[in-house]
């Protein structure tokens, strides 16, 4: 396959324009390189398995970057990027071969303000974080549970939110981005750079029309979390409480999470000393100096039980316990997953003002199968929750089922188990990304296969079918 | 009338129990000092024009306040904390004389954290800022448009919120105060420390139950704000605009008004060459590093037209020019009440999801009368209304009349005409502050008169009277 792949495009020609630039072309380590977190879904399991780049390229500079988009231009090769290759649904993977574009050697820190900090795309967060924070006490406003693994370019152009949300709502909110610089994949590339609403343009689009070569990013204090583990033994007191405890204006809070019983105590080894098994937990970070007023807040619950504090535990205690962002967002999906393989999840909005309701009822129609685990946000400006529930699958047809379940009882789907921007998505064309790719991307060689509306314009969303991008049917997947 | 008031107490004897304390018995200065903003409303105005202490005690240390407490407590002498007297409905005056006991001596700022800040009482808040601004770039949360000239122990005694509100909620919040140390008023006076919702206790109490001798505030990194002013020519556009502007999580707001027309042109006097009669206006105060974002918003609203930002006028243009902040809370009343000393005011709450609705219907109903000032909070987590509506006075009957439509039609009145804590508040007795005042205050001594469930445990708040003090009349007032 690698070879029939190779044959499609003068790989040795683009290498010859591209010197100096780091690449990679032993089989093994390009697969390795042109994979990500799409196992999650079984669906994506099946479809992608077998994609693979040519060869990875490792830029480290933006002449470099515009050294390899000019070259593979000119020998219309396609490339992917990608950052470290955290996400879920196969967003950085080649489904048409070609130049895998490693953009982790690309990382450096540029320059950090009061407020704000500029970076290369492929800075980890966590890296990201440690120079801000030695410089000034600030860190980044908000980071996916992989964030001592996520590149902050990846997280821009593949993310949504996480850690951080309870407080400033998703990536795509007005100004949780304040500026990108991108590279247009053209005969000549040009470096646009991009402010306010066209931000955009380009975040959240895989990659498909435009590199990101520099980003700008919000800063807000560096507190020292204080992660904090509640108990109740009624899934419903406990949403509630979280909810409540979102709309305390007035608490710093990082991280508000809902896991039901028995997912904590199953999957949470390190911490499994301290949760029963029949306990819903909430999991919260709280700036250390406002563990008092939380703690005044939650005496307030009937039955709200302080399972775990990790500013009370000896030293001892705590090593090799992971914090508690780390058994958050997909990270609760990471650990039952290790445990039981045959575990998925879906991604799931329960829309304000009737999420504690629809969590009830949706927990009360699918009980065992759909294990609850709630990711509290702000969303429009107000509180309500996400949901990353587990499921314990049997076949796709059931989990296309399950899916079609919520959305009936309106709690909208945003589907893990598909790989195309819309799809995943609101299921609807994003124009002003199509007009972006038109512009820096004529050619269609950015991230083939991704973005429906250009792959497929009359493509009817409403079908009911899946949209199989024809470049991976010839990769011998589909 | 001074006389007879201190033939009640034996102020000789109280002078020589607090030796080396700072005192003022002028009894013009006396006078001065006994009063605050109460003139804003025509109600208080009548009622407590006659009020006056008989000497003004102005403690510099904890030391000295218990010293004074004591003195006063062994002579029943009734004291009366003021920070520095900025309040706007006599929550500092003296309803039965005695010691006016003047705070604003006793304010340095003993500690800055990251995240909080240690201070004495009588700090002025902008005092306070510039120290843990120099210190590191942080702030406080929250301000009243007083910022200038208030003390934090009044703000907390007596205030609300304010600048921030938009952002944080208000002082009511759990989390906004992280401690207290309070004074209390026994022979032995003792100094207590409340943290989490004890704070409840002698938090906007009036000072009617302790002497709030120590602050510790929560502290959020100071920006470069950049004052924004935005014009419309239709109020309902301009309300939605604010509270859509209010929900976006991801822009650092601080301040969020509206003012309609036409109160900017008419009373903005060093703001009006920006601003037509007719327009409403939307102040506005974001981060330095987030005025992209926000013209990137302000540009999805046809009609917004952008009429003033401070960052891009040359130096010699600003001079002169307010703060934004200085133009909102109760500085638009002030600026309204100087030029026309025929206009008063209310408080209002328009609450969530209603507000834009009753704004417009409430403003229908009105018209010319009731002119709309809105002041944009967060409240129970949700972005929501207050209004500080200017009145055009015709009578006191008119006034009430007013007030109980507002109330009729869904919009809960917090009425600044009147000088108890239930009657401009929840008009029910707050159980926590009558009981910490039993503890607290068992002679009753602390600012006489403000606490109805004291003065008058079967008084009945749905009896449609006002209550009035005895202590008032003796005053020679009500
Ligand atoms: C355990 C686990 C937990 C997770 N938790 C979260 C979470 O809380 N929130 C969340 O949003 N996601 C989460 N994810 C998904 C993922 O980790 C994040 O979105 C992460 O930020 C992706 O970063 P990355 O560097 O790995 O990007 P990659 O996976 O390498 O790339 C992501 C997408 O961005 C594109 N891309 C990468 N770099 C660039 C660039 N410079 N210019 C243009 N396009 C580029 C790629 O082509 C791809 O389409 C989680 C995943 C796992 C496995
Ligand atoms: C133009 C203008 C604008 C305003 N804007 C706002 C606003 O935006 N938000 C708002 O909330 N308020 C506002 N106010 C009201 C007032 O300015 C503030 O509440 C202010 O914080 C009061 O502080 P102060 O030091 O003047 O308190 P004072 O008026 O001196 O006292 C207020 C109350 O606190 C008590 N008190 C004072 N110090 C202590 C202490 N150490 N211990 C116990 N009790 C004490 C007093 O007895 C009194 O009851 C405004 C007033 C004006 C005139």
């Amino acid at each position: 396959m690698s070879t029939a792949m190779s044959a499609r495009y003068d790989i040795e020609a683009f290498k010859k324009r591209i010197d100096g630039v780091k690449i990679e072309e032993n089989p093994a380590l390009v697969r390795q390189k042109s994979r990500d977190f799409f196992w999650y879904s079984p669906t994506l399991k099946r479809q992608l398995d077998a994609v693979t780049a040519d060869i990875v390229v490792s830029p480290a500079s933006e002449q470099q970057v515009l050294q390899v988009l000019a070259a593979a231009h000119d020998h219309a090769i396609p490339v992917t990027p990608r950052g470290t290759g955290t996400g879920n649904y196969g967003q950085a993977m080649p489904l048409s071969g070609g130049i895998l574009l490693d953009l982790s050697q690309f990382n450096a820190v540029r320059e950090i303000g009061h407020g704000r900090v500029v970076a290369e795309p492929g800075t980890v967060i966590a890296a990201l974080d440690k120079e801000t924070r030695s410089h000034s006490r600030q860190e980044i406003r908000l980071h996916p549970s992989t964030y001592h693994t996520a590149s902050i370019g990846g997280f821009i152009a593949g993310g949504s939110g996480g850690v951080g949300s309870i407080r400033w709502g998703g990536l795509r909110d007005t100004g949780n981005i304040i500026r990108l610089k991108v590279a247009t994949m053209e005969a000549s590339p040009r470096i646009l750079e991009f402010t306010g609403d066209d931000i955009h343009k380009v975040s959240h689009a895989y990659g498909t029309n435009g590199i990101i070569t520099e980003v700008e990013m919000p800063l807000t204090p560096a507190h020292d979390w204080v992660d904090v583990i509640v108990g109740f033994d009624d899934l419903r007191a406990a949403t509630q409480f979280a909810n409540d405890l979102g709309e305390q204006d007035g608490l710093l809070i990082k991280e508000l999470g809902l896991v039901a019983a028995p997912i904590a105590h199953d999957h949470f080894k390190r911490h499994r000393k301290f949760i029963a098994r029949e306990q819903h937990v909430v999991l919260i970070m709280v700036a250390d100096f406002q563990t008092a007023p939380l703690m005044g807040f939650i005496k307030r619950y009937r039955g709200a039980q302080v399972l775990f504090r990790n500013d009370q535990l000896p030293a001892e205690d705590l090593k090799g316990l992971p914090p508690v962002f780390e058994l958050s967002w997909n990270h609760t999906t990471l650990r039952a997953l290790r445990d039981d393989p045959s575990i998925t999840y879906l991604q799931v909005l329960y829309p304000f003002p009737n999420q504690i309701e629809l969590v009830q009822r949706i927990h009360e129609r699918f009980g065992e199968e759909v294990p609850a685990h709630l990711e509290f946000v702000k969303f429009d400006g107000k509180v309500t929750c996400f949901g990353l529930p587990l499921v314990r699958f049997s076949s796709e047809e059931r989990l296309e089922e399950i899916m079609a379940i919520h959305e009936e009882m309106g709690a909208p789907i945003f589907n893990p188990h598909r790989y195309t921007l819309e799809e995943g998505g609101m299921k609807q064309t994003d124009e002003t990304q199509l007009a972006f790719k038109r512009e820096a991307d004529p050619q269609g060689l950015l991230n083939p296969g991704k973005m429906v509306a250009w792959e497929d314009p009359d493509y009817d969303f409403k079908s009911g079918k899946n949209f199989l991008f024809k470049g991976l049917a010839a990769q011998g997947a589909g």
